[in-house]
């Protein structure tokens, strides 16, 4: 049939395979064929790690359906109707023929494909910089199911012990915990000062002490000069020294595959990502691209944003295919929410962080709030540590930040549906959640951070950041550090330079304290500390501030 | 101080406590007093069932502040500054002499309160009807600390095994847990058609039947008409026959206390319950109320509605509070978002059912989505089945329901923020969610599911309810019940009256089935019942739909 609308996917990974299955529901006679350089197509990329680990024992689960069939040529031809080229790379698109010129690898030929819409779902290469040795063997990224299967096969041969992971985002974060669960001893060298700069420093440092608590090493602010080796890598030199290594793991970042693209003179954006519409468009009409290889709209800023993610790619892949079809669907742009498990932790983010908040040019309020996440009677009850950030100005909600072994995305998948909507922190204040005691605490975690940003920016409570302490202590500034907990707290664990005066306590022995000295209250998730911040302040004290946070949340030394 | 503000607040429980807290907060001067009837106040009510079971062990920790401190009347006095008049009953306002008569109980001395501003948290009351035998011993209802000292004390002591539980809702069922675990046979009477009418009648029968499962008798649509026994109570007489009983918990549900109110002649709206502002005032602009003593406004339909929760009332104490302070706070209304635990199953729902929907007079699309609530591959994924309600006219999202064992109500309170947003499924679709495979699938459960009412509303898939195919079955209706899953699944479990063509051969087989006749297509979870359809479909039969739910869903008798 001459009106058969023929398709050709570029990519058959994430977006690629999702726009193939999607056009051949919406359109069951289209002509949709997927050109696929490697030999895997649909793999859940994102459970490499956990393949890796042993938590996933079979490779082919990753490449199956929930009911166990594998999705392989066989699979996509027969249930799909879609022809899959796999080994075949996309060489060049010529545009006013309508056609693409691709290579089957393995048989070295070339040919063009007519396409009446093309996609393109290129995805992403992992940056790997020249750094002297980078070649030498059982040097990895994790990518593709074939960097899984490389380490894998070194853990098993060489019972590679000593691993060295170069870059500290989410990847390195997945698979560093892979290793350890492998028995291997983890060094995480990270250029930059924090780990996850997709959270605040704060938040950051305490995933790092968590890390460290499982026996990782994190090094931040360290620099790789190089690897040496016979063959194999055997150490990591960088410019705090030298570190051993049977095994290491870049993963420092990807870059999206957009060389056909521009080599076709697609419009290519800022972030050197391929530019699209909000209907997955490129600046070629009948050419469309999702996944990881095009840049998004950051929701909150407006801005273009580079922001790779395995659920990004499948509601694009979907919007695309629906455009492909002559429907109509638009992806409205991203807020960088994300997930990622570190041992018994979950950590999560959504939005902008306060540095992103603050560099975007907002004037920003903040919370910390550590609580259990569910009733504090529960026995499984874990405990939970937000932090919200909202404009000071519009009191909307920019952002907000997870950490704790408590459960964290319930709680950030609920601060990106307020800050898709537009929602204030009051609003978010009195939203209905469901609450019983195995789920969540009378007052969501969520909610009591919304009304602790509310306190703030109503003038109730003035809060002052761990790392402003941290250093006034440092600097031996003269001021009184209040700690409102009890006693048997207090002989337990206690912050340096602190003086405690049980918030029971506080009416009666108020006289204790200078009027003429800042006052800076804290207790063990900063409650107690506001109380007595209230009943200091109804004293005369005119300089009281309220550590945020608290003991729980402080990311430094403390004394036992 | 003459200009002190004070501030009386009967009820000590949620609400009550709660304002006491805040308004101490804002103004640390306030003169406060707590009127509380009971001995006990600021505890847990909705911790009671696990304080039955023994998952919470002493009674003290469901009056505890998270860190362990007893809320009794040395913390209200000496840390909040609030005065407690315990085992003390309100009688009668004075509105216009600004003051409430009070008795305190112990001493059966009555005297007069003066207040600035009233807060009425007087909760509410267990509905016990007038059932003959309904005084015997060993009948409770479960609302306060001492119904649940009665029922342990009996479980201890009698050893109780037979208990009936009468009324199916959110108490019945959470106790009927409770119970189990502590060794009891227990069956729920309910005079109603279904249990937990806060979901849909197919949800409901998911539960019942996992109720089933852990050896509890479901008995819907049965009366009870008496109680017998000998000072304790032996039988539960019913319309269906006698059931043995040596222990009965009255669930059926609660009436709010409004007799205080209603003598003062304070308005009542149309439930019965005390009719506030969005500022929590009652008609009388000195006297406020909250918690499960006032109706609450449904934010989907607008209309009054009385959904007493524990954390409605501490979000309406709080609003409470701030403008008893005058300050400025508003209560927007409910959802009726709740959770529950059954068992390992994890009950949610918000907004509208279905039922709901279409007697507030919507033309509604519904969708049932069973899937893994991470992704699949991860050995710890659980079943999770969401059913979604929108507007067929302006395709807004009503309402959500979830079941099974997979995290229910981290999708739920998505849908929560969804609706009070106003969102479409279009909307729904493309938020930005968490996605991590220990976590979610990459397209989240609750994203899936507003693609599926898309494909609906969109005309690209025609579902039917799994109880219509039921009907049809009984009626011997002339139709085709095409099973699209594999061999190997159709031999474990299949329902009945149904044909297999996996979906990989319907292709090559589909000149077996009638062009003439209604085909109603289903597999697993429905998608390859869906892409069955479009094969049909595009093929040229005209006469197909596809069955929400599909097998996992049914709940019906199914062959083994």
């Amino acid at each position: 049939m001459s009106d058969t609308l023929k398709v050709v996917i570029v990519g058959g990974v994430a977006a690629g395979s999702k726009v193939a299955a999607k056009v051949v529901r919406l359109m069951p006679d289209a002509d949709v064929t997927v050109v696929e350089k490697g030999q895997f197509l649909s793999y859940a990329g994102c459970g490499l790690p956990y393949y890796i680990s042993g938590v996933v024992v079979e490779q082919a689960e990753l490449m199956s359906t929930p009911i166990g069939v594998l999705r392989d040529h066989t699979f996509f031809q027969k249930v799909k109707n879609v022809r899959v080229l796999n080994r075949t790379e996309a060489i060049e698109i010529d545009q006013k023929g309508g056609r693409i010129l691709v290579k089957d690898l393995e048989k070295d030929a070339e040919s063009w494909l007519d396409y009446d819409k093309l996609v393109l779902a290129t995805g992403a290469t992992p940056v790997v910089p020249p750094i002297p040795g980078v070649d030498l063997s059982n040097i990895f990224t994790l990518h593709g199911v074939e960097d899984a299967e490389g380490i894998k096969t070194t853990l098993a041969e060489d019972k590679a012990r000593d691993v060295v992971v170069v870059g500290g985002g989410l990847i390195g974060i997945e698979v560093t915990e892979a290793l350890v669960q492998k028995g291997c001893r983890v060094t995480i060298v990270e250029m930059l000062p924090q780990i996850l700069r997709i959270l605040d420093k704060e938040m950051a440092a305490l995933v790092a002490q968590h890390l460290e608590s499982h026996g990782v090493k994190v090094l931040t602010g360290t620099k790789v000069e190089s690897f040496e080796g016979n063959g194999k890598v055997t150490t990591v030199v960088t410019d705090k020294g030298p570190i051993p290594a049977d095994m290491v793991i870049m993963s420092i970042g990807v870059r999206p595959n957009v060389s056909l693209a521009k080599d076709a003179g697609l419009e290519i954006g800022k972030t050197g990502a391929i530019k699209v519409d909000t209907h997955m468009r490129t600046s070629d009409p009948n050419i469309y691209a999702a996944g990881d290889c095009v840049e998004c709209v950051n929701m909150v800023t407006g801005q273009a944003c580079y922001v790779p993610l395995g659920s990004t790619a499948n509601k694009q892949g979907r919007v695309a295919a629906i455009n492909v079809c002559n429907e109509n669907d638009a992806f409205p742009g991203v807020l960088g929410s994300t997930v990622c498990k570190v041992f018994d932790y979950c950590v999560a983010r959504t939005g902008l962080t306060e540095a992103e908040a603050r560099e975007f040019g907002c004037n920003v309020t903040t919370a910390l709030v550590p609580a259990p996440d569910k009733a504090h009677f529960m026995p499984d009850a874990k405990l939970l540590m937000l932090k919200l950030v909202a404009d000071s100005k519009t009191r909307k909600l920019l952002g907000a930040q997870a950490t704790g072994p408590g459960d964290g995305d319930k709680r950030i998948n609920v601060a990106a549906m307020a800050i898709t909507a537009g929602m204030t922190v009051d609003d978010l204040a009195n939203v209905d959640l469901c609450y019983a005691p195995p789920f969540s605490p009378v007052m969501d975690n969520i909610i009591t951070a919304a009304n602790v940003v509310k306190n703030k920016l109503n003038g109730y409570m003035v809060g002052v950041p761990a790392a402003e302490v941290h250093q006034m202590l440092q600097d031996k500034k003269d001021f009184v550090f209040l700690d409102a907990r009890s006693q048997g707290e207090y002989d337990q664990v206690r912050l340096p330079g602190s003086t405690l005066i049980p918030l029971g306590e506080l009416r009666n022995r108020i006289d204790e304290l200078p009027k003429d000295k800042e006052i800076i209250a804290f207790c063990k998730i900063s409650l107690r500390g506001y109380e007595a911040a209230i009943i200091l302040q109804a004293s005369g004290f005119n300089n009281v501030r309220v550590m945020d946070g608290g003991v729980v949340m402080w990311p430094y030394e403390k004394l036992t």
